[in-house]
């Protein structure tokens, strides 16, 4: 008689998601082959949440998808309570896939007294179990030092530009920043569209007419191009809209509008309709209900991309060779 | 010339509300004899929580006082946000005042591949940089022990008990608990009343009559008794509903009910009326807003007992002396 | 010449236990069909415990078996040395196996300034190494959420009703708890046993004769009854044969007494022997010496439950399967 | 007799200096009316670091200041030893004072398989025991949140604004970005100066001149005015002294770099002494070395703002309040 | 009014004391002018063990001595769950006094599989809330690196060389230690004297002489010298004794024996009372209870400095600069 | 379709080093028959260090091979943000193989206010992220206690003494330690030598010539004899060298000096060189760069030493078995 008994080290990549983007993930599953592990999950009548995997996760490397669309709270608990009940029922591995990860503006202390709630979003995560991030263009890179292990970042920059190639003569193409703090972004699009003209959209006071009121200004060469506007996500769509408006008033031949989140927080859909652009691109990192569809709304599928990174992280392959060596 | 500054080691106790319940914060602080610090709150148009102190905290003793009321995981969220900013904000010690504490229900895995969220709660509340937890009356007192640190836990009993003593004939009175599993706190109660008798209604299949469906039954004497029907909460009200019409159905003469959390979800308030008590007690640990009021409800303030245990925290009194050496 | 080298990935389960239950050890060792680790443990002169494995534990998924017997802190170090050695050799995984856990019932601050031994011996347990806990039966289930990590704890109950069932006619049957706390267990215990009636003993003084003193009555209705008396634990037995009495007493027909852990600590043995109990039903949980056992008392194994789990656990089963989906 | 002794409560503010910029340490304390607390601090034969504080820093709050010049290896080891001295010394409080933060430009995965290099400085701190970091212009302030714990984060800018408005005339100014990356804090620049323009400087290729290589344009209009060029560091200067170069070429009257680390490697003197500016000025966060000097330098004190931040931690007061509300 | 209270800042210093040496706690108390603070302690029928504290220990500075003599597992954990009991009663800070640090002969591993126990009860410590350590005369120094925290550790060194150089002329001393590991302590001790010779005993087979068996021998010159047989701690005896007697053959005029630690195991009394030594001397940080007393023991009080230290510590004083900057 | 993908379980073992020792990592890759992973690193003109993996390491076991040598501060850091890469980069376990490891000397306080540097380190390599430290001859074997999981420690006396055996008549050899605290490993090499006799040199003043300045004497019998003088490592020599001439004054044949680590610092190979010593050897756990080489210096290789235990680690194999059951 032996004393120990040898195993198999089979190891078994398993997927459930919360109830914040199902479409996502079981779009993300169809890629990948498998379904979806069964979750029960509800609220009880005081609104606290309930979750409990209806099979067996033991000694899995599970994946738990959720995205942190409106109500925020609501669905990152969940995201922390099946973590949890992961951990304790003794997964061999965690990841949180954040295709959206809450919070992320809240990226340091803007003021004295404020939270740096990006960090407290990776802490819970780390506290509740969770061994892996793995998300999708956050807001800010740095974001990724915030959490203690690995983060598994995707560039959905790529998906992105494969479709505005189809859309724009990018001979005559201008790439603009809504924003001053965005530009390295656009640089980035800018290099991606074979080195095309950089502008940005910067809010001033024009010191040589010293009553005038603050206003938008375009720096850099629009006039006559073809623009691309580009931003990582779309909240109320304020600032793009008006960027749309400095833009075309500034002479540009066209709009397209880029980002990879579509947030569209009332009243974006109205204000992204009416504002001037040809197109509004997203992807469906996040849930893009009825009420957020309108016209010139054009969402990409992020699954084959999220899929994809899923299956070299559990297969030991490499996340970074999905972009060319630089995530 | 010297080599190092002497400081006062003075300190300062600060109370700070989040959005949940407000109230009990202004009459905590009245009690206290302060005014509470003033904090910015508010949503983001995606439903991110926002939270500023207006004032510097550093320093300071802070106690930040938040209800897990509906919506929980926001309310909850609102407050580990704060927390963070305390911490961050150089607090000389947090802690979390959560009159009603979330989740205190899941505290165990009743089934296989749950989370246990009490314990989550806990570990969340000292990852953002919590030092304690002060609560009242924990759904099961084993959960003082998911905090890694002191936990102030108050009782509610003493103000209840003093106000039913006005309501009914202690020496015709019976305690019953609505619940198999909740008697300890009913024989607390009994005791507390000098030792009236005790029942329990507890859910059965009778088994000499083998036909007849499962139904709720009462354990232990009441007929003819003035009877107190006591828990730590009440949520949709149907149990406690139930309890009370078994108890008149055994030939209780009365039944006043009691309990210390008020949470009252639909449809608590219309059940409870309904239902036949006299009287239906609890305290203000949560807000109890207009569509959770009714006639018979009576609702008594926490705000001295939380002032008086958040006093002997700070001035290194005891709060065990508050209940007799038993908490 | 390649620049890595693969592994086989095999792994390897290995069972052994510290000098507190090596019957018990020996018992699941043999139903798993695999010989014990050797240890090596002893004492030195001035009582310090050291242990050593006499095998490498490289790369194992080590099991090692403690049962908190007398003296309890010996052989609670005891495991916490071999889990700190286990860690130290490079285990791949350690679970500490406490079929009886130390200290539950010090789970909450019964009065301010105690401790809660029970968080303490499982944060022990995770600082010296331990990744996982199995235990049977915990006095509350809220000490799983003590352990920041998977517990599997098992239940004896399907063990217990299976031998009660062949010494008792369940259509005359009552399932009584010995104190109000413990009332939970007791209805499983009837909703296994078919719905059979509910009472249990309680503390009280009556409050219609004032002058007498505080004396145990029975809430429920056994008269004629043939009583399951049921409990997690027997100590010193004080409260089991008072129960027992006081059931005799309102007119039971038999009694016998149930429970999975036998800690029968002195006077124990003579108690139950002389309570007019028909027989005292335990588990091996812990070991029962000569001096524990007198003639009503029936032991049953529990070897082949653990080992059952410890297989499930190993081979990423289900521990959930063992007990229909409840634990 | 007594059961306690009462003590004093009074608290030290200590400030000591490693190796690394002990003139900047003199001048804080100059600042503070103290004196540096003698730290005996050598390398051994092989290179390894030794320290030691001279007399006792029992109860203290004390502050370590080391600046994190080259070799920077070696002064944040210094600074970690003289962190987990003064811990294990019982240090009440623990200062890391850092007014240049070594590897704040590793602070995120730009490619895969990178460490995030800032995040493990934090890190490292916090386990040698600091409790709170003090420094100045982080290159991305998303490192505040790298660090679990207060950062007291301070501006040098008012210090540098003070000093600029006195050699540029405002009216004709423009701020300029060497970089699209840091045109966030460009942007500051110019609201404090009164809304004057904003520009940077963009490596591109120009896609209307194919076959031309890439080349530095200014994005923005400079045209006769006098230019003040930003950043957070100057390292090697040939960012900064190719974009003085491009801005004059873009017809600029004149151009004054600003900034608030001067790092300085070889070889920025040179090249800062030669690329066109009428003046560089930096603060003394960083020790200027007689070889780091050069004719149109010109250098700050960070001091007295070092200064009274440490006063207004250690008095409890507000670090925010130095800055308007901003920090 | 105004929104905060200013506390007192003022600070408690408590001493309680566990089972295991009440006699030296009650020396320090004496010393330091106050009176035990008041401990329920006891072991429960299956010996677990209870403590509480009888009076509130919030925002104290708490001292809980134990020294741990045997049973050590039993006293361990009693200091174990005292600790946790004042960490969730609201002590400001925790000291473990404890004067005899169990498992310190157990810092390594010796050979592969074996715990470091020595660090486990560091941990141990940190786990239940221990903020410092305060020992005497720990087996390795390296020890206090085993505790993540300050360990004020106190030489008892002085009061021994106090008392030997009473009964030893100086300058016919050697200093001889019993063993090759522990010359370095034996060096300590000769420099104290007065630089007197050194020598060790060593136990060896004596290449020239092949066929003998090992034996231990004398290295370095005792012949006709008072010798000082120094260690830290004296366990069975057998290491001493025979030391005594090799150090006699190699024609030593006298030998006493010194050491901190008198753990005096059986059956060290009756092996020291007859292996010709003058004299034995030992301090009381172990109880010395009836049956470790022989004729020849000398028991020094260790009790005046370890209340020196706790006055220092509490005081924010120097404990270093009771052993003149030694410590 | 199925809801898990089955993964294969393979590992992975790669090698990788820093740039302090390549020829050393070269060396043990060749034994293990793999080549090094390819690593970028280097450091920026400002001195801060940049490493990346040239290949993915995700999934891997990965050893990170890094000797402490000067600059240590430079390398360890090197190794750190390896460590973090590594982490990052989804490692599955990452070994910090450090054949020499940094401030070994410093594991104790020696003075009040010292840091204990060697625990520091092993807690930053924590931090880091490194599961396990692979060291030759720790300084001291309390090292093994300062981090917290396995150290896999290996010995090169086997190594060193199979050479000397080669140079020494062992029947007239005599084992001499430099110091008294370096006796115990003297006494492991006389024990492996077959118990030849044992000797130390002891600094001192001679208390019955006491006007003579301190001086070195020789404890022990070393006249006529071959003696072999061992210590860990050599640092500078002077140590050494000293004992060289007191053993050669007291009468030695000859003497062969055996270390370790040859740390070698300025002055140590002149003086080794001129000390008498007919052979100077060492292992290459430390780069012995051209400048350290002298005339009577033996250099052994320490690679299949450490490839060994490497495999062994991987293969779940037994790295005590390397040593007959000691390490």
């Amino acid at each position: 008689m032996n004393n120990f008994i040898p195993g198999t080290g089979a190891r078994q990549l398993v997927l459930a998601s919360g109830r914040a983007h199902p479409e996502l993930a079981e779009a993300v599953a169809t890629e990948l082959g498998i379904e979806l592990l069964p979750v029960s999950a509800y609220d009880f009548a005081n609104s606290e949440t309930y979750v409990r995997f209806s099979e067996s996760v033991r000694g899995s490397d599970i994946f738990l998808l959720q995205s942190h669309t409106a109500p925020v709270n609501q669905w990152l608990m969940e995201q922390l309570l099946m973590v949890d009940a992961a951990k304790r029922g003794s997964a061999r591995s965690v990841t949180a896939v954040a295709p959206f990860y809450a919070y992320a503006r809240q990226d340091k202390k803007s003021r004295g007294r404020e939270p740096i709630s990006a960090r407290l979003v990776a802490d819970m995560l780390k506290t509740a179990g969770a061994d892996r991030i793995l998300s999708v263009d956050l807001h800010t890179p740095q974001i990724q030092g915030f959490f203690d292990g690995p983060v598994d970042h995707l560039w959905a920059m790529p998906v992105l530009v494969d479709y505005v190639r189809t859309r724009v003569d990018v001979s005559n193409a201008a790439v603009v920043s809504p924003d001053a703090g965005r530009i390295r972004v656009a640089e980035q699009w800018a290099a991606k569209l074979g080195g095309c003209p950089l502008a940005f959209v910067h809010k001033t006071r024009d010191v040589t007419r010293p009553n005038q009121a603050v206003a938008n200004r375009v720096v850099g060469d629009v006039e006559g191009r073809d623009c691309v506007l580009v931003d990582d996500l779309i909240d109320t769509g304020g600032t793009i809209a008006e960027a749309v408006k400095v833009v075309t008033d500034a002479g540009a031949r066209s709009v397209i509008v880029a980002a990879t989140h579509g947030v569209l927080s009332d009243p974006a859909p109205k204000r992204l309709q009416e504002c001037g652009a040809s197109e509004v691109v997203v992807t469906d990192t996040l849930p893009i209900t009825a009420d957020k569809q309108f016209g010139c709304l054009k969402v990409l599928s992020i699954a084959p991309l999220v899929a994809r990174a899923i299956r070299e992280v559990f297969d030991d392959g490499s996340v970074t060779s999905l972009f060319d060596g630089n995530a």
